[in-house]
């Protein structure tokens, strides 16, 4: 423990009760409100973690099947993996690539950069026959509801949107960044030396990546938390937004 | 916010100035003790997060590279990674399959099932020339600490024993479970039904791997700050340990 100040500490708070967020709505508002009337109003340097869902409706960024006309490609793929050709037709419009086909699986690099089931389209919490496609700009929308914070509550957040992604080798998903603002997402130990005086090699972490995972366990995917905030935890400021989490497709050995 | 209660919410607090752990060193006596002395006491239901690094020591898994003679495999292999033989030869020894290698990384798959960098085997924070091996069976450590520590300290306490693991597709490691004793590795979805009445479709979350990636931001890397208390989260109890969190081989598009 260092002199004069305690052990590192931090706290993750639900923002709970938020109403439905329909297109167009002043989401930063809401949890502004919902925050402060559940005693824990934002406070300056505190993280907002955001669902990508809330943020997608907010944007408008629902697409209903019954609108939507599959190609011959979506047809078939659709058939190739059981899946309704509409939602596949989706998904190929939101991807730049396809990573895995396979299983009934469908991983793809969307347009952002993102490897992900579905080019991260989902239908749960959403109107039967919608899905909700991902933001087209998580850092632009991370920027504006801080942005907007401040206007309202005059206090500085910092913002990750947040989504649960699948991943390799592991079962289940775990939450992680797709948007960010105000916040560094990685954190390098590069060139510094552990206390045996060994230069400690390639140890990057993904803070944005594990923050917006301790997020997720407060925020009911039935409860309609759709939002956190991460209280005291040690941030290094930044204006970089997400991009420096994708990992050069050069450099990567799975895809 | 539910009626009567106030939002669902944790805090994580770092166990800061553990001395140095050496084989044989009664770990969950350090960790009560350091918890005390910093006035933040072990509590029931808490979660206890602890580096594999110090665990690995206390189990003496440590392999003095001088000690290692490479296999003629491991020759070859090391010179074409540009990587120290007698590392890769441990590496190899500590591993059932290789999943790729390039570039100068040798991703493995370990006896226990994990897919990771080098299988586990770390340099940092070790005397020169001595590398620490994941413990050997990392449920037993951590059930181990959690007897340990009820004996001790008269509570009951979750513990997950946490690594940190580079991604696929993503920059950054991010720390992850790889023992467990007293929680569920999974939270399940299956079957419950979302505001809109559709059923949630495979929504199952790694919660013990973003609890440990809670932990990581107060767990300094140069800071001796080798465990974590994870306090007030909501889990399940179970005695499965880690292996739900290993994908099943035929059901991954990644190997």
């Amino acid at each position: 423990m260092r002199p004069g100040s305690g052990p590192p500490r931090y706290e993750v708070i639900g923002i709970a009760g938020l109403p439905e967020v329909r297109p167009g709505a002043d989401l930063a508002r809401l949890i502004v409100e919902t925050a402060a009337r559940q005693s824990t109003p934002l406070i300056g340097g505190d993280l907002l973690v955001v669902s990508q869902k809330v943020v997608s409706k907010m944007e408008d960024r629902i697409v209903r099947l019954a609108d939507v006309t599959p190609s011959p490609v979506a047809l078939a793929m659709g058939a190739g993996l059981g899946r309704d050709p509409r939602l596949v037709e989706v998904i190929l419009r939101e991807s730049r690539r396809i990573v895995r086909m396979d299983q009934g699986i469908l991983i793809t690099e969307t347009h952002h950069g993102w490897v992900c089931a579905n080019a991260g389209v989902d239908q749960s919490n959403m109107d039967v026959d919608s899905v909700a496609l991902l933001p087209e700009d998580p850092d632009g929308s991370a920027r504006a509801l801080r942005d907007r914070i401040r206007t309202l509550a005059g206090v500085d957040v910092f913002v990750i949107i947040a989504d649960t992604f699948g991943r390799p080798w592991r079962e289940g998903l775990t939450n992680v960044a797709i948007g960010l603002a105000g916040l560094a997402p990685l954190r390098s130990y590069l060139g510094e030396r552990d206390p045996a005086g060994r230069p400690l090699q390639a140890t990057i972490l993904a803070v944005a990546d594990e923050l917006a995972a301790a997020a997720e366990p407060v925020m009911g995917k039935l409860d309609r938390i759709p939002a956190a905030i991460v209280r005291g935890a040690s941030l290094t400021s930044s204006e970089e937004g997400s991009k420096p989490l994708l990992r050069d497709p050069a450099r990567d050995l799975f895809r």
